[in-house]
């Protein structure tokens, strides 16, 4: 039997696509990171950040992955012993809790069924229990099931307390609405793999004046994550940077800029308003109870083998989604729309898709999910 | 109103998309060409060469794009006042006859509809009346019109003369089966920048004895294209070769001779049926009357602005079609399968034909011609 090209598309939420023009930036000769010239390009992917996380404070990048951003979060705000609420929805929520742990916080954990958002109350309520409360970590989009929580109008009540907000928006940044300033959130989290459509190996990490004065009392043990020493070299770094992930970091700023925040937000709406539209056109089931931008998370239908379906999709045909982790191993397919993508890498999803199904054993009618997107988008008139 | 992302997707029959690994290979350093180590790599990729050609005849690359392996076989096998025949039915078929006519060659042309194929009779008719003819000019894949010539039976005519067969296979070679010895053509030209998946810049041309004989007594003005100096230097080359595009060329080479070239010829013609399954599912017809594996070439429904709706996909959707050329133009549209194509980028060209015409005025069912490409995808099982 004949064998057709198959070509890679990397569908997951995370590391996601990366245009040729910012490969090609990252081959670009590497320079000395304690010269004029390397600063002036950092200092500038910097402001531009600023601008993307809609803030006035600083914003800094680690040399590290999203998790390292969060551990510097956890380090730096809450002292062992420090009572610190987290949300815990899904795989990236009980990393925060991980994190709390490790760094010998009193935790007060908020249990959210996988695939629930949390209620406004539950928050409200942890908070009036818990008075002392020093930060509250929340996640923009959680990865593992496609949940979106509110991150507006949590902050709307954390404001009024002492504690400082901490929100993950690793896989959410740019993806879903955020304004740091705006809304009142005291840290925002994120990485470059993502909406930025970078390789990944950049963290980053805002902190408001509220958060940062916490930072600099914290009694943690920290080092490598010590913000107070990134502070003081701002806008140069206290350790080697990872130069040429920094060329790309500047230029793929540049270009989201130069495209307008809302712009990237609302490409990305309308990317997964398709997918979700082609998703009930095929008689498959979402998964998310407040689905995002980032992925749309599907039920895999009883009868069809869910891990089986993403490995052949990947391995025969070279498309790359997501499945369920841990609890929902197997049963939720997870298809990203986040960075880098067209309009036709989401019919190629749908595509994908309906001929995979009907492999495994579940029906569809050809076409007809590809049809319910291209209606979104003759809709939307993009 | 929100822009989405415009990624690339190069539909037209040539230049065909690149696979990155190809890109890179030509992104190694650059080494001279009179050293063993160059002229290893490129006797590697003439021999694969011979296997793809299906010949056992030397094949020579010239720096050039493909028009000038066209010129060079009739600069070496055509002196002035020869007599030639020439098929003539689109773009391709009207470069060999003004070739020809550059060369002072007494020129038999056999005009052919354009859409439509040459009857073997038509070339055994000419044969017949020219008994001194010294060549016949044809095309594999009739690029312009997507029509593909019956080149096997046409061989087994010009066999029975002195006539030697020129095969223009520029589009054609590795999209359309070709068996250069077993069929008994003489002269095969191709070009890389197709089926090959690499970027413009060499030309190719195998010649059998019986055309190498005619080759050396031929007594046009010439130089660059002389094949006396390749035949003389082979596997060197005369003058400089395109080092780094050879680099492609061993890669490119070495991946079809591992995927086996009926592999290659099968992944095409899936592709192509695929494309006309979804033409006609869009109520749209074929322009060709043999329409071949390079291309599908559509006609442009009345009422349709054709260069329009060509523009616009390319401008505003990223999705690179060629239109008509010549008396063609504004009234078909080429969509090209050809080389590094997955059947995704089926599915898009597709999609994004369902789309666009319907948003220029002909109605078409949202996906309803994907729906036809999946299912040859299905039956074959790919």
């Amino acid at each position: 039997m004949a064998k057709l090209i198959r070509k890679n598309y990397l569908m997951a939420p995370g590391p996601t696509p990366v245009p040729i023009d910012l490969l090609l930036e990252g081959a670009k000769d590497t320079i000395h990171h304690r010269t004029p010239q390397y600063l002036d390009i950092q200092n500038k992917a910097l402001e531009n950040l600023k601008y993307l996380f809609q803030t006035k404070n600083n914003v800094y990048t680690l040399a590290a992955s999203g998790t390292g951003a969060m551990e510097a979060a956890v380090a730096n705000l809450v002292s062992p012993g420090d009572t610190a609420i987290a949300v815990n929805g899904g795989k990236f929520g009980e990393r925060w809790c991980e994190l709390c742990k490790a760094y010998g916080t009193n935790l007060v954990e908020i249990d959210i069924e996988w695939g629930k958002y949390v209620r406004v109350e539950q928050i409200k309520k942890e908070l009036e229990k818990h008075p002392e409360t020093r930060a509250v970590f929340t996640t923009l989009s959680e990865t593992s099931t496609g949940v979106v929580h509110p991150i507006k109008e949590i902050a709307e009540i954390v404001k009024e307390t002492n504690a400082v907000l901490v929100v993950d928006a690793i896989s959410g940044m740019l993806a879903e609405p955020l304004k740091m300033d705006e809304w009142n959130i005291d840290v925002v989290v994120s990485g470059v793999q993502k909406g930025f459509m970078m390789p990944p190996g950049v963290a980053i990490i805002a902190l408001s004046e509220k958060a940062m004065e916490i930072v600099e009392n914290s009694n943690s043990h920290r080092y490598y994550f010590d913000l107070r020493a990134y502070k003081k070299s701002f806008p140069d770094s206290p350790y080697t940077p990872p130069v040429n992930l920094v060329y790309q970091l500047l230029k793929s700023t540049d270009m989201l800029k130069e495209e307008t925040i809302e712009n990237v937000w609302e490409r990305h709406r309308i990317l997964a308003e398709a997918t979700r539209a082609a998703t009930k056109a095929m008689n498959l089931e979402l998964f998310a109870e407040r689905p995002g931008n980032v992925l749309t998370a599907i039920k895999v239908p009883q009868n069809v083998d869910g891990k089986g379906i993403v490995k052949f999709l990947r391995d025969e045909w070279g498309v790359t989604f997501a499945g369920g982790q841990s609890q929902l191993k197997g049963k939720i397919i997870r298809i990203a729309h986040l960075g880098y993508m067209s309009k036709f890498d989401v019919i190629v999803a749908v595509s994908a898709l309906e001929m995979a199904f009907n492999k495994f054993g579940f029906e569809i009618e050809l076409g007809k999910g590809v049809k319910a997107a291209e209606e979104v988008f003759m809709k939307e008139g993009v």
